[in-house]
């Protein structure tokens, strides 16, 4: 196979992310729940839009770079819920590694193997891009489902204490971000969205 | 408002292109229409993916981020078919440009002129990194639309020339793929894909 042909390949594959459903609803769209696609977009963006409160010194591009790869292996493991037992996000760890060999190894040697690292790089979040790509990954459910009445926390009866263990991540890593998601978590339970 | 609340206000408003459908089909998902929130991700990939092509020197994060963003106009404007009647496309034109200081100007100041800026760089093409990324927007569909029984060119009965009139563009920006363009457009064409 051409150096083109196995890019095209990897593109073509690509497609199947947007019939991957996760738990957020768009409110836009009539709540209907989100694809991973769409997601790994409005993250992207996010992470432009917010990159000033990151404390580290971070490269925009290969955060964004991170964002757009980070959810692909959903297309072989599916998406599993931030909240779902601690056995089911183990068991999908496995599995998306061995997602992340088969898709990324469509591509050719060479790009293939930055993709992977870049990929890995953002699931073990121990550099700076990774950490603040992860803390992006964090912060956008729960701006959506603040602006969604609850959205998938109402929905899955989540916890504050969840929420808030989940984001204390920010804390250090973008203490604005983390002022912002306490204050919000504070509404959210005052409101009923979240179990006290 | 604060810089923060300005922030969220705007990747709030980003949501809303989740529910803009474009022509193009999507084959893993039954074939319901694509929307524009998705497709840009897609086309984001698509240029890290094929960036080697490029004839001219490109900044590939500055090409990301036109992509990320050069469909948020389309919240207020909506989609119009590539191969649209030109008075359809010319009325588009007005829409966008309205649409593009609504929506980038929910930023903080500094923030929204720049957006604006390089969202005005990816319209006219007129840089080399705008130039590529209009590429990318060419090949994209076409690449869909091959994969996917002639998708949107069956649907709409588009021609061969119109094809490629519109991919022409990647003649000497990007030679390889300008060659893989052609080479797919007969295929199409002997398949029925396309009127003669």
């Amino acid at each position: 196979m051409t150096q083109l042909n196995a890019q095209l390949a990897f593109i073509r594959e690509l497609d199947r992310l947007k019939s991957v459903r996760r738990q957020a609803l768009i409110k836009s769209d009539n709540n209907r729940q989100e694809n991973s696609a769409e997601h790994s977009w409005h993250i992207a963006l996010t992470a432009v839009t917010l990159q000033e409160y990151a404390e580290e010194d971070i490269d925009i591009s290969r955060v964004i770079q991170m964002l757009l790869i980070h959810d692909v292996v959903e297309i072989d493991a599916g998406d599993t819920f931030a909240f779902a037992a601690i056995d089911d996000l183990n068991a999908q760890e496995e599995k998306e590694l061995q997602a992340a060999h088969r898709i990324f190894g469509l591509l050719p040697e060479a790009q293939s193997q930055s993709m992977l690292a870049l990929w890995l790089e953002f699931e073990k979040a121990e550099s700076a891009d990774g950490r603040f790509a992860k803390a992006i990954d964090r912060i956008l459910p729960l701006i959506q489902n603040v602006q969604n009445s609850g959205g998938s926390w109402a929905r899955h009866k989540v916890k504050k204490s969840q929420v808030l263990a989940r984001n204390q991540y920010l804390d250090g890593l973008a203490p604005k971000l983390w002022d912002y998601v306490c204050e919000q978590i504070d509404v959210a339970e005052a409101k009923g969205w979240l179990i006290s």
